[in-house]
């Protein structure tokens, strides 16, 4: 196995960072190998901010949950699905490419741009000993983080990135069973495999969390994530992406 | 500059393999990788389906747009949003998670999730002297798409993941300006600077295309893509993801 795979099977999320701060150099770097990773049909629908003004730092960690990570870490980097940029050079042309740039797809296309230089980010990040943690808890309040940032229209922030030197160790968390999400040819609906792998996976994160915590919970998976959707969260957000001038049509 | 980081930056697609297959403990070790990557609140939302049917490939090929390389490679991996795992598990302990399920929130979860398991593929392929290249064009027909593959309620197919042994190299294609792409702090939308980076990014992609092309191509970036958002692409989207259950509230 290599180095490159090491640093991907090993990953886990750091939530605990040092006082120390990324060099212009490391973030530079980071934000090349984001640009790195692959883009739909060349479009580049996407942008990154990064925050080190402490006051910003300090309202988008109220805004995320309180977290104090949010706040105190190596450097903050905001993910936006962004289609500004494209939407300025076909006014300039004096094209009209609305029809494309409000639509479901030209949304997803925005969205997985995003998300693929932010894990190439990621992984950087990691194989320079740095460790990272998504910030997706900015989506509690993307209105308020949309002033913040003074994002304009056709720009989405998606989550954050928070980067910085581990201060604490933290676990790797089980993955549900290979078998479950990996399907061959077909999707595999098995009722009676279905039941056998989400069962298997309950009692690996149930033993998980009973070892983490000496005893103290022992949530299993199907639990824990049944109890999370049972709640909506951030039922504003279907309007608030079109308002923004995304997934209109 | 580290090993992976290396890979990172020295991406380029790959669209011409050998007939060399990958083996069984390289998918596994692939797909391994695909799930260390960070997913939102431990939710999973994603399913990945390998493709080594070489009659499916053939008809996924002729609805991603005739590109050979469809068919022709190593291994071809479909990622899929996935919610069904959820919603099973919430039947069976009778709860109604579907609010949370059919919001556009959820979407940009499973959306996000799925993106970010494909980058780790993709670099873990990379790192192994694997070319990969994503195909966006299954989403040309998703309907026909999930039909092969035989896709359920609340799972999405959201692109192709071809790997395989390269058998021509390609060139690395130059992204925007980092300074373009990157914020600090605020979103910059100063005209004379966007303007400026646009120009800029124009002038290197017109040469590109100059040399790759001996002279016969050298369109600009702006124009590229301005004309290709021209036509709006894959209108029944927004249609289509509802039916599926993702993005309804």
């Amino acid at each position: 196995m290599n180095k490159t795979i090491e640093t991907i099977l090993n990953h886990r999320s750091i939530r605990s960072f040092t006082e120390r701060l990324l060099t212009k150099e490391e973030i530079r770097l980071l934000v090349e190998s984001a640009q790195s990773a692959s883009t739909s049909s060349y479009i580049q629908a996407y942008s990154i901010i990064g925050v080190d003004d402490q006051s910003k730092k300090r309202e988008l960690a109220a805004l995320a949950g309180h977290q104090p990570y949010v706040e105190k870490n190596g450097h903050l980097f905001v993910f936006c699905a962004d289609l500004y940029r494209h939407h300025k050079m076909a006014m300039e042309k004096g094209e009209d490419i609305k029809e494309s740039l409000e639509g479901t797809e030209t949304f997803m296309v925005s969205v997985i741009d995003a998300a693929l230089a932010a894990q190439n980010m990621s992984i950087a990040a990691e194989s320079m000993g740095l460790g990272i943690c998504y910030i997706g808890g900015i989506r509690n309040a993307l209105n308020e983080v949309s002033e913040i940032l003074e994002t304009p229209e056709y720009v989405l922030p998606l989550f954050g990135l928070v980067v910085g030197h581990p201060a604490n160790p933290s676990a790797k968390k089980p993955r549900l069973p290979l078998e479950h999400i990996y399907h061959e040819n077909t999707y595999q609906v098995d009722e009676a495999d279905i039941h056998k792998h989400l069962n298997a996976y309950d009692e690996t994160i149930s033993n998980y969390y009973h070892n983490r915590t000496n005893g103290k919970r022992a949530d299993k998976w199907t639990e824990q994530i049944t109890q999370s959707l049972k709640q909506p969260k951030r039922t504003y957000m279907h309007e608030f992406v079109k308002e923004k001038g995304f997934n209109k049509r």
